[in-house]
């Protein structure tokens, strides 16, 4: 018999999923089928959608290769069955069938399962091993819920035309495309314009659901949407929020009640990104609070207000810790800065100790001339001061450090690369000027003071180890270094390529090499919230021992 | 026309390949293919086989990506050719075709190249991620190669059987296997049975050729043989060195001259192994030398006979650091220790600096307990110390701490945990112990004192970081610990199943917790020699943000 087709809503379930806790997952799950109840109308049939691995969160890396993993997952469906009462619920989850595991995505109804589909298109390039876990399934899914035929496909599917051309061919009138797609900046519009397209050449409506959150270095921003037959975005959720966003659709599967997408401008979701990625690394792992070591430098400016917009100034401390060579300009403006942001700061001299250091190497150390040995003693007096406090005190060190620093190995190992999470890691410097501005003008949209002085910005940085240094004696100007190494680690150009682009042979040279030897220091680097398409996390896997030459 | 039938040899030439460098590695075919022709008698034809990816160096990870690879690989492959005069050459390296990446192997003869193979089985599991690079070969090869017909493949393809069956299928009499098989304890028993019961099954001799040397975490310990019909092992080169091995064949492709392998005993290949990881780490990244703490513990008592073994007692400099908690009995074995293996010694003292510390941090800490921070803050400064030692001399730090450590996070980071390479990361204690008594044994044989004192082989550990501090007031013994850890980390098992094992249930459920939290100190560790099959580098890849539970 053919059900009668009636009005449908669909619930896209955008939820902050945290990796192992499959307990707490399957509550996250609960609360929002009971919510999604809630909104929807009785005369509507409803189907609530989850994330791709929504079970065990993503990604669950070698937490899939665990034994248990299996009776975990039969154990959790039977949940997740008993929450299908009377609604059809999407939800994705590892699952294991004659010694292969497979990145499922199943569908639920009134305590039943009623279909499930393995995920047939696995990444293993940039930050993704899914083929270190995963089968790869062969085959399409459609089912049928009131009357409509549904197509079903996980995440990278989408990137990709045969799972959708093959749903459409089996009869697919809508397409349900469950995620975990981690931000990078231009990621949503690839996503709008993949999306529309597949939707308009295959007259197919289809629903996207992403997870959102912190894991570690990615974060997920959500952003979840529907495209409808024509290609238009409608009902799209929040960025960087959880969200349950209930789509209404008539007999014939048009749109009743969406709105086109008003996507944040770039650089607030660049910001609001490097909020989330700090915010949930600190809740997620329960952290007490963060210190930071505030130098008057824009770095650890900008680090502090992204600090306290993750957690509120009451749980962030800041320390400034001078030495001789520290301005009185820099004392002046980190106390301006935690002064406007209202955090605990403190000013904690490293002379004491530097000193106490050089006379007991001073044997070790004679007929040696000074050299950045010296400098790297100040940035490591200062990480031990911040370990100090970090220990005592459960906050978590926020390392403050930039892309362009990190890229050059412009940073010191045990220095200011202390810490248990990075938010700039992944930031050029250009870029951390850029959200400077827009931080400021945040605040004085909403009546608020300047949180990072103007002078912070305009000043040439410096690192502030040796007298009158400034980061440019020694570096092209980051107008220019980080376009080259936008070319080199994002482009993957070779130095050749990168000269015939305009620049100078020796910077590129030097700031290629540069790169190469300091992979070293990345190693052992804090995680960090990737920001482009290729982070110096798992995107990016150099060997340390390498003699490739970049030249031609 | 059939060539004529005539005797035959085949030269495995186990290199020490670099990592990117392919002007270096030509050099080492250049080499090699020279120095085989010299051994070789003038009436046998001459076959020079070369490992795995040898053009490169494996494993290469992203430098696969880099867009100037082919061109590379094309002038290289020309430089191959001209080296195949009068002899046949057969060589790894990557290739691209229609925008596809292989693993191919190649066969050059008086500079034509007469057969090319792509790897089938591309590994994407522990530590290898060839599946992020490589498009999966289809073909089986079998080559004429003077009147025989011989298969050709690669490294994992021979851990299963169709490779070998397809070959033998196609009419292959011998086949050759090339290969970049890192060392693990037991491995080459593991390879012996695996090639032996392929040769007895299809009746087919089998060269395998492996690369020797370390790179980065891994290290290859060459031990390249070969082994006839029958199964029997004949003709293996050494272990954990660079060799050039000829095998001469009849006309029936019977081995002519090979003599049964004498593998070490596994302790000597343990030990050799973590001599050849340190040595080729040094030197492959141009240190002068290694700095190192040595405690009067015998982590450090191992790792610095270990440094010394790899790069010679003039270029190892060890530093004993003592604070009020250092007994006199570690002051007298770190002396006893540096002065039996004849290296530079200083006794750099960290009350000062600690000191300057305290007081700085001491309206920071009022009100607070003492607890580790204070202990960190030894290990810190110690940390700091070598540290700008390493920088002032151009010395590596080598850290000394081992894997039960690492494991649950008996260890400081930015403390004893800096340095640039890791010679015990994944050794247990318990491995340590012995491996100090084999070290002990190995100078006994050669008429050389004792190199680590009994007593502190004997005694019980200690991180004298707190007054009569024992490792195992904290912990259970290490014969538990250990035994523990290897269930859970090698063998995936929850702590139901351990407990099952017969352990008490609160021991497991501790350490298995501290394995978990520890996660975020071992993702900045140096890295280290990989010892077992689930080393703390590539081989385990954990989130740090995890909510699983280790339970049932």
């Amino acid at each position: 018999m053919q059900p009668s087709i009636r009005q449908v809503s669909i619930a896209l379930a955008q939820a902050n999923f945290k990796v192992g806790d499959i307990d707490g997952n399957l509550e996250l799950i609960s609360s929002a089928i009971a919510a999604a109840k809630a909104k929807n109308s009785p005369d509507k049939a409803l189907m609530v959608v989850f994330s791709e691995l929504a079970l065990i969160g993503y990604p669950p890396e070698d937490l899939l290769l665990r034994p248990s993993l299996q009776h975990r997952m039969e154990t959790a469906l039977q949940q997740v069955a008993n929450l299908s009462a009377g609604i059809t619920v999407v939800v994705g989850y590892p699952w294991s069938e004659k010694g292969q595991l497979f990145n499922m995505a199943g569908v639920w109804q009134n305590g039943e399962q009623v279909a499930q589909y393995a995920k047939r298109c696995l990444p293993n390039f940039q930050v993704f091993d899914e083929q270190r876990y995963f089968t790869a399934g062969t085959e399409t899914c459609v089912f049928e819920w009131q009357g409509h035929q549904v197509g079903l496909t996980v995440c990278e599917d989408i990137w990709h035309e045969h799972p959708v051309a093959e749903s459409k061919a089996a009869g697919a009138e809508l397409l349900i495309n469950i995620n975990a797609s981690p931000f990078h900046s231009g990621k949503l519009q690839q996503r709008y314009e993949l999306l529309s397209n597949h939707a308009k050449r295959h007259q197919l409506p289809i629903v996207y659901v992403n997870q959102v959150g912190g894991q570690d270095e990615l974060v997920f921003d959500g952003a979840s949407f529907v495209v409808d037959a024509s290609g238009d975005i409608f009902a799209t959720a929040a960025e960087h929020e959880s969200a349950l966003t209930l789509v209404d659709f008539d007999e014939s599967l048009n749109i009743q009640n969406g709105q086109k997408a008003l996507a944040k401008s770039e650089l607030a979701s660049i910001y609001d990104t490097l909020v989330l990625g700090v915010r949930d690394y600190i809740e997620k792992n329960r952290f007490k609070g963060i210190v930071l070591g505030l130098s008057g430098g824009i770095d650890s400016a900008l680090t502090l207000a992204i600090a306290v917009d993750a957690i509120g100034k009451d749980r962030v401390e800041a320390v400034m810790m001078p030495f001789k060579y520290t301005s009185s300009m820099s004392m002046e403006d980190a106390k301006l800065e935690a002064d406007a942001l209202g955090v605990s700061y403190k000013i904690l001299p490293i002379e004491p100790m530097y000193d106490a250091f050089m006379l007991t190497l001073e044997d070790e150390f004679s007929g040696l001339a000074p050299d950045t040995t010296e400098e790297n003693l100040q940035a490591r007096c200062r990480g031990v001061m911040l370990m100090a406090i970090s220990n005592k005190k459960g906050f978590m060190v926020l390392t403050t450090g930039n892309k362009s620093e990190m890229a050059v190995g412009y940073a010191t190992l045990y220095g200011d690369m202390v810490g248990g999470y990075s938010a700039l890691k992944d930031v050029y410097k250009i870029l951390v000027f850029k959200l400077s501005r827009y931080r400021n003008e945040l605040a004085a949209s909403q009546g608020e003071a300047e949180i990072i002085p103007e002078r912070v910005i305009t000043r040439p940085p410096s690192a502030e180890l040796a007298p009158d240094q400034v980061d440019e004696d020694n570096l092209p100007p980051y107008a220019i270094l980080d376009q080259i190494l936008e070319y080199y680690i994002e482009g993957d150009l070779s130095v050749d390529a990168i000269i015939a682009k305009g620049f100078a042979s020796e910077d590129v040279t030097r700031v290629t090499r540069l790169v190469d030897l300091s992979e070293y220091k990345r190693r052992q680097a804090p995680v960090g919230v990737r920001m482009t398409a290729r982070g110096f996390g798992r995107d990016r896997r150099y060997p340390i021992t390498n003699g490739w030459k970049a030249g031609s």
